[in-house]
């Protein structure tokens, strides 16, 4: 469905401000809270958490993250799931989320009712409360915003520091060709994986993938580390290559690095019990600059993805 | 300064993602704290909170919010305060805050980081901590989206509902004018004022006026009542008629409803005790549908700025 339409009548501007917040109530349903706990004031009031919290925001923009070839209640879904993944990645369990709409009056209403019904049933999946947001208008534009609140489930919450030279490093699922395979949208967030993740001692750091492993990699690697990936143990997606593993972006799988005295087999079969349906793959390990075998992959040559360039 | 640039060179583009994201924490300075309470990770993590916490989001969207007149220190004040402002609303303090930014790669760097500093300044002074964010590419286009977080500092929260038949209405300052004054930039958000309100029992609903009092009245009003303003006690500012101060709009005032048994001369003199610089004005009060004297403002006839129309 084209996002933009000419008609006025089949546009927002047909309604406006006021009864378009009305008829998106009315579509987010149960995903979102009645008033002081969701939206209709100032403010929504966030329930009492006795727990660490976590916050995100990561946008979808029309042209960027999504076009016309994607049916709309995907990309309602991919605007959340692109957060969920980060809270995954720290091994939380998310709870309340705001949206900042910014869009041309000429948006077609259908595509928006589409987009906030996929984003419900996504909200809904994974107990997350819509609670706010905002509309704010642009000229051939469109972007949502969504900022994510989460908590922290185990005492413990896992960044993307506190690996160390020996380390293993792992990825869950496969790599690559997530814009070509529809991927980018389809993916199913981390967060069962990432909340036991958090919850193992050996393992030591953790992030999502979304610019690519080539790129990524380097926020986990501590300044003193080089990452030597093994090229054969890439978990390729059908049809990808070692590049498109390393720069196509998007995967929104877990890159996580295990303490260097637990055995691949052990951690390897714990895995498994928990998640026999998702691939785990060793890809390498963290060594000191100088211990770089000259077979491994030289990773300065893959860029992932750089935004505004 | 414009917003956009034809030199890639004077650029974000010429920075890319990465390098930009260093330069963004550098302009924020002591503004944004380290990680884990800070950018670098998936999530920021947020110091455990015992209280009651308030979430809001509004962006500054470029010919919507602001344009190349505007010096853009003043529009990353603009857009924080936006927020502030329904924070003090709630009675409410800030705490944290996360910025999703969609920008043109030919947008100018110097403007950017000016934005920034402004932005930077302004969430000292308010003692707000810029937690996290996310920058992604947009043609022709700059928004900023802002979702803050606050803590209500009274046990009771402020909302829009609680006002009553025989309520007095009351506005903070001065209305009118918003857009030709550079009161929508450069007004200071009512913290204080808020913050004291909600710890007065005789206060019984609060919001802020954004929209213009004639549109915004109407949330704070209950089903069974219709707000009767008097029209002389409306406070104007200077060149401003009753029309502007219904329909302008941005005025970020305070609009309260207190409750009728409480005398005027005594709720004055508490408040002048209190704020003696701000002016407090009496425009009205709630009365039952049949009540409303012919001699009164007809609402019906102000809109407000009604987005998307």
């Amino acid at each position: 469905m084209s996002l933009f339409t000419r008609k006025r009548s089949e546009s927002v501007a047909s309604l406006g401000e006021t009864a378009l917040i009305t008829d998106i109530r009315r579509w987010l349903g149960s995903a979102a809270p009645e008033s002081p706990h969701g939206m209709g004031d100032d403010c929504a009031q966030l329930p009492i958490s006795f727990e660490q919290q976590l916050i995100t925001v990561d946008p979808v923009v029309y042209g960027r993250h999504f076009d016309d070839e994607i049916a709309p209640r995907h990309v309602g879904a991919k605007l959340l799931k692109r957060n969920l993944s980060d809270i995954a990645a720290m091994g939380g369990q998310p709870t309340a989320a705001v949206i900042a709409l910014t869009l041309d009056p000429l948006t077609k209403l259908a595509w928006l009712e589409a987009f906030y019904r996929g984003l419900a049933a996504c909200a809904r999946k994974y107990q997350v409360k819509i609670v706010g947001g905002d509309i704010a208008q642009a000229h051939n534009h469109f972007s949502a915003s969504l900022t994510l609140l989460g908590r922290a489930i185990t005492k413990r919450v896992l960044t993307r520091q506190g690996a160390r030279i020996g380390d293993s490093l792992y990825v869950t699922g496969r790599l690559g060709g997530s814009l070509n395979s529809g991927h980018h949208y389809r993916f199913k967030p981390r967060l069962d994986e990432g909340a036991w993740l958090a919850q193992q001692h050996e393992v030591l750091a953790m992030m999502d993938l979304s610019d690519g492993l080539g790129k990524d990699l380097r926020s986990i690697t501590p300044d003193d580390a080089r990452a030597q990936l093994d090229q054969n143990a890439l978990p390729l997606n059908k049809g990808c290559d070692v590049r498109a593993a390393l720069s196509d972006g998007e995967d929104y799988e877990l890159l996580f690095a295990v303490s260097g005295r637990t055995k691949h087999e052990t951690f390897l079969s714990k895995w498994r019990q928990q998640f026999p349906r998702v691939t785990l793959s060793r890809i390498g390990e963290l060594v000191s600059a100088h211990e770089v075998k000259d077979s491994s992959l030289n990773l300065e040559c893959y860029f992932g993805y750089e935004h505004l360039r």
